[in-house]
């Protein structure tokens, strides 16, 4: 856990006169504390000053927890407990009181909503819905819902945090290297995702990065005519002159990249060219107006009116981008039309453009993380965004 | 949809006296409809007699739908719908009038609890919260908890769907020999699990496997003293002589396989090769005992008897098994120490004991999955279960 993040929680904590806040999903865990838990079943009692307690199940791994917290343990999977979240209860109830805050309202997010996996990825094992109701009654100071205030502070990112995002756009960097790598005509949808899948998550070592996965979809040809109403790889093999796309998240330690790029298996016809051309120059000119005090609506118009006067318009059919970090897509104000919300040195968009359509034949999207930065942007994912895998 | 599915869940709205039942998770989905969301957001309605609606988002892929369903879409994901919640509300509201039983009690499960991820994996985004809410009110009937009697719809498998879970153990098999391929010392744990996660994927064809996923963790030598608390892969390289295990779950289409294997990188010490043989040996006598009329604690007995009677008693920590099929562990009765469910034909169960110590410096686990038939049991994940790859 880092200071700058306790401090802004805790700022808000006290504004809205909470006693303790209660985290449980995975990604508030990390936007929270940086910790990536494995099962899924973590809970952190988050108080209005002091030191967070953190309640972690018996099973979980010691040896990748957040520093600075009160560490606890309840009997969640042991074979000879039935109701692990019947003692979890108590124990914060307990800790509320020894905190003498067992009279000030409480606060937490009820439902699980749009969220990240855990480690744990194959199945979804949140916890119980029955402690997820029970919770609001835990203190006598009755529950708050600061639910939009709390979603908030996913929207400013720290030094700390940039840091890591960093690092996880370096890694994307590496799969998005073998996606180029393997644009090669007979090769599957899948066998490419595949090849990025397997770069990235080889990237884990025993120092810096414990955890590195990738959910990349790659579209081709025909197929990208869906590329911007949905994303996935199928058995179809490349071909040569087609375009290919990868829409990918990235997930290294609990933080996030969510990345786009549009490549080529050999020369393209001239208005296929022309389209990715159109996507280039549309998105570096919205990257290229990124800078704090400009509203969401200015950033999406740049993109959109480049595209519209190119003849374009109708086949880009969504925002421009959204905030990014502690999950795929982070909560916070888009890139959308007429949008009217400030950008502020610290916020980490996606900038992403596209083009596709039945009428068409092809799609094609190019899409960044740019971090807003004092006076402009500082684009996290600088690396090829051509047809080709380019080096600097 | 499968008309003896169907079929099933009517018969238990019939007996509930529910007018209609809503199925909006990944798994029930997939249990009710065959049928594998992209996005996360579909919503069924299924009611006490005659055809489902499925309302999906104007964003769902249309070549993957299910058949024999009334399709609608709602416009969630379009950049000029604010609220398509409120809009599925009133489409749900109005079906219920027009099949006319807009006075008769509906159900659903209010929470997502354990659940399968949909296709796009890399994030949670169920139906908004606010809708699961109001759906209780969206009856004049009124709302009623069935939740459990519906859960029990999972035990038993029907012809179509043992069908569909063979085919993914048969990706499975494909999985694990990839994985005794890459005991290779010098190997990372990442590194295997890539290679099978990309031998799977791999499979995706354009005819009967549109979508294949594997969710391997790989521990090998002194990281499996933890194997029986938590499973992942580290960038830990293996050693000769070593134990590796591979804990996958396996979702072909949907359907889903749990499969371990204990492999070795070479000639192992002698006490780390009785550790794997009784293993070997009580997962055998176990998988052998499973026939219809058995209770799931006499199952679990017999491989945990022969594991105490062997010395490794306090190293067995966890249940025998669990049913498996819809998600990566189906709800239902786990194979566990006195427990007095009675296994029935069509349920498939996990079978799989495991031993694991940081006295004993190393950790295995053999684990199948067993279709209980009309007259015994029938190994589903027949193939090597050996230290090396063995073919039949």
């Amino acid at each position: 856990m880092n200071k700058q993040r306790q401090n802004s929680i805790q700022k808000l904590l006290n504004e809205k006169k909470i006693g303790a806040f209660f985290l449980w999903r995975s990604d508030e865990l990390v936007m929270s504390l940086g910790y990536q838990s494995l099962w899924g079943v973590s809970v952190c009692l988050f108080p209005f000053e002091g030191t967070p307690i953190l309640y972690i199940p018996e099973l979980e791994p010691r040896d990748r927890l957040p520093e600075n917290v009160i560490l606890k343990t309840f009997p969640w999977g042991l074979m000879d407990c039935s109701n692990p979240w019947d003692i979890l209860y108590e124990m914060i109830k307990e800790d509320l009181t020894q905190l003498g805050i067992e009279s000030l309202p409480i606060s937490y997010i009820q439902h699980i909503g749009q969220s990240s996996p855990p480690l744990m990825a194959g199945e979804g094992t949140p916890i119980s819905p029955d402690l997820r109701e029970k919770l609001a009654y835990v203190s006598k100071g009755g529950y708050q819902d600061i639910t939009s205030a709390f979603l908030e502070l996913y929207a400013i990112k720290n030094d700390v945090e940039i840091e890591r995002i960093v690092l996880t756009n370096q890694v994307a960097a590496i799969g998005i290297k073998a996606f180029y790598d393997n644009l090669i005509p007979g090769k599957s949808e899948v066998e490419v995702a595949s090849a990025v899948e397997a770069a990235i998550q080889n990237q884990v070592n025993d120092n810096d990065i414990l955890y590195a996965k990738a959910w990349p979809q790659i579209q081709s040809g025909i197929n990208l005519t869906n590329g911007g109403r949905f994303n996935r790889s199928t058995g179809k093999k490349l071909q040569s002159g087609e375009l290919v796309m990868i829409e990918m998240g990235v997930c290294v330690n609990g933080y996030w990249a969510d990345i786009t790029r549009t490549g080529s298996t050999g020369d393209l016809h001239a208005k296929y060219l022309r389209i990715f051309e159109v996507v280039s120059e549309a998105q570096e000119k919205a990257v290229k107006a990124i800078a704090p005090g400009k509203t969401t609506g200015e950033i999406d118009k740049i993109a959109r009116e480049y595209i519209v006067n190119c003849g374009y318009g109708p086949f880009f059919n969504h925002a421009l981008g959204h905030h990014v970090g502690f999950r795929y897509h982070d909560p916070g104000n888009p890139l959308v039309p007429n949008g009217n919300a400030v950008l502020k040195e610290g916020m980490i968009y996606t900038v992403e453009p596209g083009i596709y359509g039945e009428e068409l034949g092809v799609g094609a999207r190019i899409e960044d993380n740019v971090l807003v930065t004092s006076d402009g942007y500082r684009i996290l994912s600088d690396f090829s965004r051509g047809l080709k895998w380019e080096t600097k």
